[in-house]
């Protein structure tokens, strides 16, 4: 049984598991690789992998999020990145690439994200993503999806993510017209994901505003500082499987509406990958893995949109040696590393494929040991 | 279920749980970060931060004292530290703050800590902290308060702190007069911080001593030893929720009276101070944090008032680099560095924000999520 | 009572102990060394230690395996390493053995591992093994035992050891003829161990195949990767243990038919192998601490089969300073290191002795204590 | 409760907590540091601490165990030792003491413990032992107790100690005549401490021997490695507590007799010892911990008995820069380290104020929080 764990006299805490705390036991048949599909749909938009893009200016660039879904996933850009502060952001990509490792790196990006966000490069940076072919998708925060909605919709894209550290269907202010998730959504007619967002309540209110997918996390990772700064943390698997949970009532609810998780955080490999969908996710976000391809933006850099905040930065700056690969032999392989970084949906199948699987929904109910 | 374990035949151990164990879960609506109030009163003392210094004479001078004052918090001098054993004790500061990381550190704290207290020196700084402005409080040790306090209050402070590493209710001697505290205090017109303790049942007895905070934990931090010498290990996150069930039993007993919780251990960055804040305490006492501003009297040095003990020190010397920057960079920001380590109550804010709470008061509610 | 633990509404995992986890507890009469017993036996084939070798190329020459056959184990040879890819493969395993710490070493092992297997040297290996005497053991891969056990069989072998990363009694596959192991089992007439496995389930179907002998574990080490890979981790305590459930249950099932449990998987010491059988193996299948004997045919190096795999590579190439002695100190003594990797069976032999037990059956009763 | 968990189907281990597992919690009134005793007692000899040296040749000598004598302990000399195989073992000592790191250690101590004790020296070790005033007391093995018991005897010791890995009341053997304790100790007219143990039943056994003190633990410690070898490992709270209970149980059978327990294990600090003594044992052994005086015979270095054993040596040899200080200062300080390792029962001392208990008996009762 789940634990309620009373820490103290009368205060109590919900136990909590990480992805590192659980592994995929195989206890079935086997099953050919060749045999297994790792096909995921969203609305209307099929992908050959269960891939979304972190839309960190380190992973995603117009190019970089045109050349994912050329490979079978969806790039997202953040349309508040840099992308849409600079006509041409190659140059700054290029300083924060080879920034030292003593480098006051936090600093630097605050003052390069201090540059305001230009409409008319958000319309420009939506052209160039639908003249790449594919599914087009960016990213606002909550906090400017209302002002910045307008100039996204008549570029035209096909899937809209408003993301933020947490998202809840219900933004108090005393101050701004706050966003009514549920009213905007609506009136709009593409599909939205909106998150990030760590437990069954808000996860089953961000359904009901309508969404077509709930981002489930705060891309943790070994870079992420959100705990030491607002001491929040979220155990990935727990935070998943309550999802799921969420999503099987919403469905029960609605008669039949099915709202995809899109996991982001603690996502390093293809077994954590593994493990995410076999906790209840329908698809992954990665970010950092996606920064150490060739076709990465900041040459291995790699940075949360949260790092840049200019009063309470979170997240710290990563650097890399050099890129792994490819961006299709970090997807596809084959590997040369036996490290899990590489071929990351090929490992995904054959983790599939030992429990005997055939498709990623069958996977969900593939069983976990707990060990930690 | 809280667990009592039995750790072997008949003899059983209550479980504990430490900050680093639980994590903050927002789960409810979001707001604006704006109307988000983080103040605090103390009996008739407001604060606009729930703010103590930690009076070690590593972090609290006179003026650094008065300085935690203006900036919002409660500075707290040591009555028996080196300003009231050195008429100018500055020179021996700037030598701890530039002590070699080789040096036999402890023994040297022993001997400056050697020289005699000056009653009259005790005048002379309460005198330095009234002329800042603001709050005066002061800390006296149980062993020397009956000694001590009559020239304390003939100086005139505003609170007095009482804080030794376990501070009882009921303390026996056969060779001296011991203190009672419940008389001690009784007899006084100014509010009292009583502590440390570490479980339920001293916390509620020191609440009936008339104390109007109790303080919960014994400073433990990275260069503590106190488990090391003594055995005592404080879970603090357990701590602070045992003793907000004291508090909650005590409000009944007296039918209104609210007793503060000032929590002292683990508190290194702003999530940790929301943690202890989610766990129940209505305060923290920040040591080493606040030794890392450029105001602190010893340069970056950090020790715990226990660590020049003469012959049980308990307690590393630790050193900084550089300071961090100014105690209101420390306290409010804006930070440049991601660790959490800066903008210490813009970090809380932020995540009282995150959860939906507008005050400290209702911030003690939110939930909590164990993982380790 | 072993938990079911809810890691997310809805979303079980069993929870899983590792060798780590546990250890031995001696709590009965204590028993003169000499009058312990480690003989194991395997359908008609006698052996004085239970110590299969891992059938890797960094452990397992026609050599090596001869010779932990006349020092009282069984040797296995790979019939898809490089003994049957090469007419004489020394040169590589002295390459492999000299490679640099920075060398792309599973980039080497992709190449030389893909040179074709050539049935007539698995005729002359196994016409090598049968010269050395004692019992001729080989391992084939479930994908190729189809094709390859002709040639096997014809060449004259006393055990057949079928092993993958997961063996299952039932593979799906829509393309190839899959390996029906139950009928393949039943058409020969000499004992087969297949595995790995990881589970009670799996393991009891594997029993049902008629199997002699089931490899409970993954050969994990601290080079395995799969984890990272798969997402796969095996917990052996618990793995052994549900095996041997599995055994007991096919026991009572068949009227008497005991199938042997080979522990293949984090075995690094004396005091490892102590745990594992004491858990429930009736043998052990050591890799690494083999191929730090001076008969090791990489000088020290040690790579698992599945770290040459040519797309989705498992496990990490690790290499040794110098061995660490005759493979005859590494079983029996005497060590004149502390470490538990000298001695091994000479360090079984004495916890037995501290334990009371004569015997390796009777010891698998040994009591156990967890403490992590 | 206390778990006893089900590692596998059917298989089940009894959890067991370490000291590091657990902490003192001051619960109650607090005392007067000097009010505070720490008197021991075993049979007719009073101690002033109850501490007992560990009989390792890296600890005691004549000289060092008389030294512990005066100071308030109990020394203990090892007969099958250094002392009583050379004449003068000075010169062996020295150049143990001054073994570089990097020297084949163990090999060493097997080539000097391979010298034959010498029944002569056992006379003259005794006879010194007298000479220096104070309780005599020596350790011989169970294997050799019934050859080296008319010596010793004959030497007139006041306390034997029995002491070996694991000793248990009934060894079995078919070739040697095995020893009786029960029928050994019968005859006896000296108390006896018999050990190690590490469960309840093997201590209540050893207690109907008619043990005056019982060993609980193997003398666990960082250069441990008994757990790589044989893959026992003791949890030292579970173990105590256990023996504790025997203690109890053995009291209420014999309507009375009251046998002592000596924790020999994780014992490297003076909040150990605390611990330790507040999880239910009557007094220490110290190995390593007074191997770091100036008085200790191998100027700093530590081996435990068993690291010498020729064909299966048990744990690892440690060598330190620099003595911490005389015997005096590490028992009874003043401490100029914060760390715990020097005023070792000036430490248990304040941590009993600290708890307001008077004595060791008393203190057997104080309360334990756990928290890993």
């Amino acid at each position: 049984m789940r634990d309620v764990v009373e820490i103290g006299l009368g205060k109590t805490a919900q136990r909590g598991y990480h992805l590192d705390d659980v592994a995929i036991v195989p206890s079935r048949r086997t099953r050919d690789v060749d045999d297994v599909s790792t096909a995921w749909q969203l609305d209307a938009y099929p992908f050959g992998i269960p891939c979304v893009g972190h839309p960190s200016d380190a992973t995603m660039s117009p190019a970089s999020a045109v050349r994912l879904g050329q490979l079978g996933g969806l790039g997202v850009l953040n349309v508040e990145g840099l992308w849409t502060r600079y006509e041409d952001p190659t140059k700054i990509l290029e300083e924060l690439a080879a920034l030292p490792e003593e480098a006051p790196a936090t600093r630097r990006l605050q003052e390069v994200y201090a540059e305001p966000i230009r409409p008319e490069l958000i319309t420009e940076r939506v052209r160039q993503l639908r003249e790449g072919g594919g599914t087009v998708a960016v990213r606002v925060s909550p906090q400017h999806t209302l002002a910045l909605a307008p100039v996204i919709l008549d570029a035209g894209v096909d899937i809209l993510v408003i993301q933020g550290t947490i998202v809840s269907a219900e933004h108090v202010s005393t101050t701004d017209e706050p966003l009514n998730l549920k009213e905007f959504i609506a009136d709009l007619d593409l599909p939205v994901i909106a998150g990030g967002c760590t437990d069954y309540k808000t996860a089953l209110h961000l359904m009901r505003t309508g969404a077509a997918g709930v981002i489930v996390g705060l891309g943790g990772d070994e870079w992420s500082t959100t705990e030491s700064v607002l001491g929040i943390r979220v155990p990935m698997a727990t935070a998943i499987a309550d999802a799921a949970a969420a999503r099987r009532d919403y469905l029960d609810e609605t008669g039949g509406r099915y709202v995809h998780l899109i996991a982001d955080g603690d996502l390093r490999t293809s077994g954590d990958i593994a493990k995410a969908l076999g906790c209840g996710a329908d698809a992954v976000m990665l970010g950092e893995p996606l920064s150490l391809c060739e076709e990465a933006p900041a040459g291995g850099a790699w940075w949360h949109p949260a790092a840049s905040h200019p009063k309470l930065p979170r997240g710290a700056f990563g650097t890399a040696d050099q890129p792994l690969g490819s961006m299709e032999k970090l997807l596809y392989g084959p590997a040369d590393e036996p490290d899990g970084q590489l071929n990351l949906f090929g490992g995904l199948r054959r983790a599939m494929a030992k429990c005997g699987y055939r498709d990623l929904k069958e996977f969900q109910k593939v069983g976990l040991v707990l060990d930690r």
